[in-house]
């Protein structure tokens, strides 16, 4: 699921931004091609923005931020950085002032794991955007944005948006759920390393710390050998012929 | 399975401490009745102490001290207290300088529901001896060790200590195993509101985060019910007759 984000669909000129890393990547409008007015670089969760910030703001730091609830500690380095950036080596990160040697060997692979081009991020945040609009009780996107999102991804599903790992569905409201300050929502990968529109998804918090550092498959394998073992009566008898 | 620690069998003679906390439990000698010399009140962690101080450590930590892993963060209170302490009403906590009004409701509940009384949490360290003796690649206890064991939990099984969730056996080489500084096995609860013996033993880290708050039966019940959608090819179709 590559999106062509240069199919003539989009305006994808440059922005500048003042940002110390603007020379990793050049950020780009997303906006329709020939737009009027300012080039914006996210322009399909401004509606989001508008009426529940907190949500935009889950898509545009997922989508283009490295995570690190999962090794947030003192020897932890940049907790929170572009995932482009993380794309660099590390004789280019110290010319950004990132001095990868100074990190613990498994903190500088989870930093390496979570890289992603600009163009990935761009498609994982349009991706969940998509995942939202489609979660029951969530509200409907202006017509612009719901042309925009079938151009990109195809016709809405009757399915609603589940969780990617207990496939139940996820519903809007369960955003403003929150247990000690943690979401009850998290982006979610189906394969920790890959940052890829495909391959991202919304979880239940729970969910999510289960899967833990497997793949979605890995954990599927793991919870059936558990069950095999604490329940095996759930399953077909392998003797019976 | 609780034991009868005054059935005669051991000293159990009052332990004196300077513990501020010392008015809520007398603490207790478990050295057989009639021993000579010295009291003490876990005399069966003694063998590990001498060749494995983390692994008694660890046995003494959480058979007696509430823990905090999962919920540690500023607004988190006393991180680590005698679980007994927990068995105070607010007034007696108050004397005793804790003061659980200044704590968030969802910390209180944690704490509350780590109390456990004297003898249970002493079941528990000599419970958790028990299996740790039982792991494969263990030392052997000391003979009157082992014996002191059998009389508490019967004679000790064929079967070797396994984690309490997945049901694997834990080898003991696994105490020294550690990611990120976080033991990759971790003392748990079937049921994370009890601590007795009966509901104490020995997970893998991955397996104790994955179950979580849930008990051993709500976890299994949850991943079956992942698994029902994930994979429900492995299971026996419920429409065959």
């Amino acid at each position: 699921m590559r999106l062509d984000l240069d199919d003539g669909y989009l305006c994808r000129k440059e922005i500048q931004t003042r940002s110390r890393f603007s020379a990793c990547a050049a950020r780009r409008c997303h906006r329709l091609a020939g737009h009027e007015g300012k080039c914006q670089e996210m322009p399909f969760v401004g509606d989001l923005a508008a009426t529940h910030p907190r949500v935009a703001a889950k898509i545009e730091r997922d989508s283009v931020m490295t995570t690190g609830a999962a090794w947030k500690s003192e020897e932890a380095g940049p907790n929170r950085i572009l995932r482009w950036v993380m794309l660099l080596d590390d004789n280019e990160l110290l010319e950004f002032g990132i001095d990868m040697a100074t990190l613990q060997p498994q903190v500088i692979s989870k930093l390496r794991e979570k890289a992603a081009s600009y163009d990935e991020c761009i498609e994982v945040a349009m991706w969940l955007t998509r995942l939202v609009y489609n979660m029951p009780g969530a509200p409907e996107p202006p017509a612009e944005l719901g042309t925009y999102l079938e151009h990109m991804f195809g016709p809405t599903p009757e399915e609603k948006t589940t969780c990617v790992i207990c496939l139940e569905t996820i519903p809007f409201s369960l955003f403003q759920a929150a247990r000690r300050g943690k979401a009850a929502i998290e982006t979610c990968h189906k394969d920790p390393r890959v940052h890829s529109a495909e391959n991202v998804g919304f979880a239940h918090r729970e969910c999510n710390i289960a899967q833990g550092a497997k793949t979605l498959e890995g954990f599927y394998d793991w919870i059936e050998r558990i069950l095999r073992r604490a329940k095996p009566g759930l399953f077909p008898s392998q003797l019976r012929l």
